[in-house]
């Protein structure tokens, strides 16, 4: 059976049991989405939909021009009586799920609503593969690919280049739900194949492939929900025999211009293509000696005509770097490649920049890339799927390091600070091609992510896109409140407290100080402190008997200082005034350098990494008072990997003390055991 | 075309072109092996075998108990004649090559020559699965196993379960090709598959696997060489349907019987069985409360009937060690478990020791079960593919270590020195039932070994396992003059020397001082200093800010060196005695510890590995001499590696320098650049 998330149907039937329903479409015409409101009303809420609105307790209204946004809703409570309204069924989709919620925490209505998505764009990206596997997916196999039935938890290991006309999964219902899922939470694009594009994927803008994307692209259009496809750069040359990809030549663009005709043809409402180019081998135009907004804008006018948009993505960095050049610093790369670009990108193009300078680390700065760029559409990149984060066997709530990178000052405005929320649409050149996207977590998995709790990400996210009011203990509330609605007070706070600590927790026990990558390399999970040291891929901590972290001051370091705002920039190049979190991000300091909390960087060290255990410890003893106060399934799956994010947790501990303090000599002042 | 090795056609005609073959088999009656030899006159040489004695120049005689040995021969020459005459045809074999390597190594031979192979049992290992790929293997596919001239140089990754009844490549040429590699340089066993025996590799001993396997065993048998396989443990529950494989079960007892007797009706001269059992995960007689003596002996008894042997390895350690523990101690786990087991073992039992402790590292002690077991017949282990001595990449020839290893004193006797040779027939229970056995290093690469000079490991193996009086130089200098023989004297003298500088290279820019195990973990071919030392596999280097090295003193370490015989052992308990090679391996000194070189521990690191660099640029400089003076393919193959060899030495020059730099904070003494 698959888990429902946070839409168990009980509780949603509970909640909303006297209600009777009308839908007035009138103003806009019946369409893909009122029907699908329809349908759910009947098959999830099991409510009657009347046809008299006199009869009726609840009126969702399509009324064009109500509101400012087409995306926004109203929700009035008068005499009994709930009325949703939008301008348009988008609107009222968005208007009923949201009503739901309000219904299913318990909450009353006194006042007029108006909700307006804080983001205009939000966005769910798959790195699903044709051949069912995802890359850096760690909840089973892909949703959309795959053989039927099929959930094999192999590693992913290489893109598949192996051809094959049948690649589709063929699983609609499941489709269906989690496209119910993401429209409940208010996502409203979707990218559905990983952005490194191989083999049978190239083809996927093409028949028959397309065909079967088509009928995926439209049950996310009942939800209200774009669908986009990753194409590969080179396909011209690969599928469309062109003997050049370059895209200044007119048979490239016109090949292009006649593959987004297809498309559109096949799918009215198709969101566009989201791009990695020129970036750890993907093929782009520097190969033709053309940059990225070159690049970008080929396709952005392939789109125009049909109203798409091109995702560019801006993770490009060296990933051939020689470790023994200090001068290199691939945190530089995407503001050096980036910035010179600003203004040259089509309406229609966004540059989708991650959060971070490096790559989803737990604990980076704000890309200064973000507050850099004044004249471009950027897309803020987040990663759900925990890459870095602990694999979804570590609980890992990511709300709180994700709020606090938007809540960072961009740096935008000499004078005062401008976040990135507030910043993103005064840089944009289309204000409704901004918003953020992020990597998925669900799979096959029967509790979609794996980790029962990893749930609260991908809802989590969703909710910061629509409503950037909301604090990350809010949201852990809403989630806890709505998937574990029949317990009690009690055991919901335990859930609650272990999601609003578990992002620093996991911080804790794993690399310090921001310095980040002391991963495996071969999954990027578990511990491995010198396994990225003297590779290729520019992530490296410079530990020696004498101190660590990575200097990237201006002074004496690789300048990546600089790439900041004076203001900021003033700020991190003192390792006085540099925030303890990513001092050692920014710093190279000696092992006795004291931080802001009093303690030293080998105190502190050694004091986080054994906290990090006993977090994990009381987080074993609390959800063990949890059996049998929710349900079997999630209380075992979070009570097993609880006991391995436990044994991670001392591999990490014991492996990060033993290694600093063979390399300092400096012994715990507080006398704990540190293995030689 | 397929590279003909040291049996290049013309020049093996040229050397016996003026000779006529006769062969005198009636005293021992004709079979496939004097039918091989009668082949290879024709065929190989090119030259009549005739019926009258009269009419020839060289003649073969088989002539019951003339020699002392059934496998020895001797050569005597007079009046222009030349007689090769042994006990068998198998003899004859030997005698055959033997005297054809002389004519083309050019010497005269004045007086009687008499020839007894040196070991008994003189055997190859393929580690070769049923998939065609080969565990270890740098040279492409099997040449047993696999899809008809498939030759994907695909990594190693895993041990293939798939079912499948057509596994043989079924290249008969090829293996009869490499049959005569092997016979002619006296190897007398080879066993065809992996001692990791999953899936179909199981079933290799039943029908309709098994009558595969015996057309192979018919073509080696030619060659004077016995067949064996590797067998699974647990064969009697996986393919036998029986619930248990216990060794005291009689049922157990009964399959494995049957099981024999089916091999021997097929493959009369069978050779018997490889286990590896109870290690690394593979089943054994511990899950019936059982040990090793009862596992082996159960073989044993099954095989007796027809002659045949088990060859049990005694590879058998914790592969799930606690790195926090320091008493715990790999080296230590082949005598802790075997040596309370000396005197159990079956007649036809053979327990086979790799000849170090650890796993076939560039500098390793000799192992101490070698010299401890007084009544049990032992083969020592050896491993021509080269997984730790760099993957056939690196030039890497390994005579020179392999021969210090055997001359090693091995404690038996606590008067006098006992070298290894010495040493197993006075702890043999059967004479006969001694020996070495090597890991093969060939593929389906066109030159056999994917390194052209990797071949003089395979020959030298083979000369070792013969003629124990041989030197490594003497060695390379025949493999080198049948090899290259049609070249000039000068070229020949830059290949042997590289050949004879190339172990000690390698040893140079690796880990350090015999402490071993600085590879990547995912395949044990370039640096990774720390990739192990938090790692489950018991292989540690335990540097810190102040020193390096593993303490298995008895007086502060793991009391690993208290299984040396007293001598012995006090010479290795004080850092002081303990050679330099291995000083790392058996102490944890201060990196200022001077060794009996005079310099420090961390200079010597400094030193060797600029310095091998430094030899690899001479190996480049005159290899390139070489050009137009050997054939192409060779000087191509060579030269391309030596490149890939240049780029590797120098990351573990840099990686090394920088790691313990930036450890003991110890400039090099002579200011040479080393990275921060």
């Amino acid at each position: 059976m698959i888990d429902h998330m946070w839409l168990e149907p009980n509780v949603v039937r509970d909640a909303v049991r006297d209600e009777v329903f009308f839908l007035d479409v009138s103003a806009v015409g019946e369409d893909a989405r009122s029907l699908r409101i329809r349908a759910d009303i009947a098959e999830l809420l099991e409510r009657p939909c009347v046809t008299d609105e006199r009869d009726s307790t609840v009126r969702l209204m399509a009324r064009p021009s109500v509101l400012e946004s087409d995306e926004g809703f109203a929700i009035d409570v008068a005499d009994g009586v709930t009325e949703i309204t939008g301008n348009t069924t988008r609107a009222l989709i968005y208007g009923f799920y949201d009503w739901m919620r309000r219904r299913m925490l318990g909450g009353t209505i006194d006042e007029r609503i108006v909700s307006i998505p804080s983001q205009p764009i939000r966005m769910i990206d798959h790195w699903d593969q044709t051949d069912g596997s995802v890359e850096r997916g760690y909840a089973g196999e892909s949703i959309f690919f795959g053989r039927w039935n099929s959930n094999e938890h192999h590693e992913y290991l290489e893109f598949p280049e192996r051809g094959d006309s049948d690649v589709f999964r063929g699983d609609m219902a499941r489709i269906e739900a989690y496209a119910r899922f993401l429209a409940s939470v208010g996502i409203n694009a979707v990218s559905l194949n990983n952005v490194n594009v191989r083999g049978v994927a190239i083809r996927l803008i093409t028949h028959p492939w397309l065909d079967r994307v088509a009928q995926i692209a439209r049950i996310f259009s009942e939800y209200a929900i774009d669908t986009y496809l990753s194409v590969n750069f080179a396909a011209p040359k690969i599928i469309g025999g062109l003997d050049t990809c370059d895209p200044l030549d007119p048979a490239v663009n016109a090949w292009w211009r006649r593959t987004v005709d297809d498309i559109y043809a096949m799918i009215p409402d198709f969101g566009g293509f989201v791009v990695k180019a020129d970036s750890e081998g993907e093929p782009g135009p520097f190969s033709y000696g053309r940059d990225h907004a070159d690049g970008a804008n080929m396709f952005a006018r392939a789109l125009e005509p049909h109203g798409g948009r091109v995702i560019w993505r801006a993770f490009v960095y060296d990933c051939h770097m020689d470790w023994r050049d200090r001068t290199l610093d691939r945190a530089r790369a995407a503001y050096d490649t980036f910035r010179p670009l600003d203004g040259r990108f089509e309406a229609n193009a966004i540059l989708q920049v991650k959060f971070g300078p490096i790559d989803f680390q737990p604990s980076e700065p704000l890309s200064p890339l973000i507050g850099a760029m004044r004249h471009t559409n950027l897309i803020v990149e987040f990663q759900i799927t925990a890459e870095y984060l602990g694999h979804q066997i570590d609980v890992n709530y990511m709300l709180p390091q994700w709020l606090a990178s938007l809540d960072t000052d961009t740096g935008y405005d000499a004078d005062t600070a401008v976040t990135v929320p507030a910043y993103l649409p005064l840089a944009a050149v289309d204000r409704r091609n901004i918003g953020y996207a992020a990597v998925a977590n669900i799979g096959m998995d029967d509790n979609w992510t794996g980790h029962k709790l990893a749930q609260a990400n991908l809802y989590g996210y969703g909710r910061m896109c629509w409503d950037g009011s909301l604090t990350a203990d809010a949201i852990a509330r809403e989630w806890t409140s709505l998937t574990f609605a029949r317990t009690d007070d009690e055991a919901r706070e335990t859930i609650e407290w272990m999601l609003d600590t578990s992002n620093a927790t996991y911080e804790s026990y794993v690399a310090p100080l921001g310095v980040g990558f002391m991963v495996k390399r071969e999954n990027h999970y578990g511990v491995g402190v010198n396994d990225f040291e003297y590779d290729r891929w520019g992530t490296y901590h410079y530990s020696d008997r004498d101190g660590t972290g990575v200097d990237r001051t201006v002074a004496t370091g690789t300048g990546y200082i600089g790439q900041y705002a004076p203001r900021i920039a003033a700020a991190l190049e003192d390792a006085g005034t540099c925030p303890d979190d990513v001092l050692l991000f920014f710093h190279h300091v000696p092992y006795t350098h004291v931080l802001h909390s009093g303690k030293t960087v080998i105190q502190h060290i050694y004091d986080t990494h054994f906290a990090g255990v006993e977090a994990v410890d009381d987080y074993i003893r609390r959800w063990d008072g949890l059996r049998g106060r929710i349900d079997d399934a999630t209380f075992e799956n979070v009570a097993e990997r609880l006991q391995r994010q436990r044994r991670n947790a001392i591999e990490w501990r014991d492996q990060i003390n033993t290694y600093f303090h063979r390399m300092s000599g400096i012994p715990d002042s507080h006398g704990r055991s540190i293995h030689r």
